[in-house]
């Protein structure tokens, strides 16, 4: 037999929004690996095997996925969102480029999902309709004066900006400072969406104009979208709708 | 009956990357409007009519889709990708903006679908694994400058790129100079991937050192990542693994 690694994307959370090609990868898999909440979204079956692994342990996790396929076996690599957007399958390739050669000729494929941003960026209009930057907040893996300089050079350019992991109990100040640096480059009240648990039952999106933000506003299962100088509201009954027009005047 | 306006995402191409959201969306739907190879994608059906439309009638189409809302159909406008990067999404809510207040009570919903960045960026390995910018190339509805400014400022802050509308017959220069600004603000060899016609039966993926890069590497069906300088190839018989890590050293 064969063996083989698919690093799938499950998408933000809804079953109809996982793609037909991660389906089949699921079915034809004989292991599952992943962090826990997102292997719980794997349904159980004979002859698959499910191994769920907690959180930062992305590369043992990898190494272990790398094995099994080298033994033979159908791997599924799952991820939230996209697994190539701050996810899985960066991880994977890091522990096959240390790792022995052999797991180089492994086939190795990763499967898109529908990422974080886009969908909550759908939930509340279009406010990436134009160039935009996705920065990942978290300084677990980075220095902090990385995130800053991006930041910066981000509102300097008039991105939109989608914001990932901006915020965890073990790191408060990072989004903080964010919202301050973006608050004095910005300069002016466009909107900001605090994206929370996007197309699950406890989906909550919030649209604050960034004068008025505050760090509570997001914790690690919020996606958060900075609208650029041109992003528009059109105000309604309901929910606001928040879009990024295409053209930019000369 | 109630009308509503539905923008979906199509994905790449494949059509095990179209999500079973859009699928239920088409299945109710009494009309679809979008762009004639798009629409193309549309099977057709009793109680289903198509409205195929040339390129560059976005406005036009999008207050289509509206009226037609208004008047209690349902309408799914079609996108390729994901409607909410470079594509419909801004441009029905740009009509709505400045068309009749009815149209703000309409029911309007965006299905996010695979963008091509993240189906490009799978076929290559995770070249997008860590902070990206998406910027749109063509010049037709933003003046020149501003594309410059920012392509400088996503080298200054060593984010990946991901490029929408590299090159078409009508404006050959603007991806001439973008390489041209790469090649002296990046000044290194990072690996660029062009990626044409991703996830259907023509497509090509090529990875070529920034400065081997040439303008007829591109056209208008093909996605063009660059990397950022920390950017790994993963050398092996057959295509090479191209990733972006997700740390970067103090």
């Amino acid at each position: 037999m064969t063996g083989w690694v698919k690093i799938a994307g499950l998408g933000p959370g809804a079953e109809d929004l996982v793609t037909p090609q991660v389906h089949e990868a699921l079915t034809e898999a004989t292991d599952v690996v992943g962090y826990i909440p997102y292997v719980a979204r794997v349904a159980e079956r004979p002859g698959l095997t499910l191994h769920p692994s907690d959180n930062r342990v992305e590369i043992d996790r990898s190494r272990h996925a790398l094995e099994m396929a080298a033994q033979g076996k159908r791997v599924v690599v799952v991820s939230s969102g996209d697994p190539g957007v701050f996810a899985m399958a960066a991880a994977v390739f890091e522990a096959v480029e240390a790792g022995p050669d052999t797991w180089r000729d492994l086939e190795i494929e990763v499967l898109p999902g529908i990422t974080a941003m886009l969908a909550a960026s759908a939930r509340a209009g279009a406010p990436l309709g134009h160039d935009f930057c996705a920065i990942n907040l978290s300084d677990n893996l980075k220095p902090w004066d990385l995130i800053e300089k991006r930041l910066r050079l981000a509102a300097e350019g008039d991105f939109a900006m989608a914001f990932y992991n901006p915020r965890s109990k073990s790191r408060p100040q990072g989004f903080e400072r964010t919202l301050d640096i973006l608050k004095e480059a910005c300069g002016d009240n466009r909107p900001v969406i605090f994206a929370r648990a996007v197309s699950t039952p406890n989906e909550e999106i919030r649209v604050v104009p960034l004068q008025d933000t505050a760090p509570d506003m997001a914790d690690m299962r919020t996606m958060v979208i900075v609208g650029s100088s041109r992003t528009r509201i059109i105000a309604r009954d309901g929910a606001p709708i928040i879009y990024t027009p295409r053209s930019t005047p000369q």
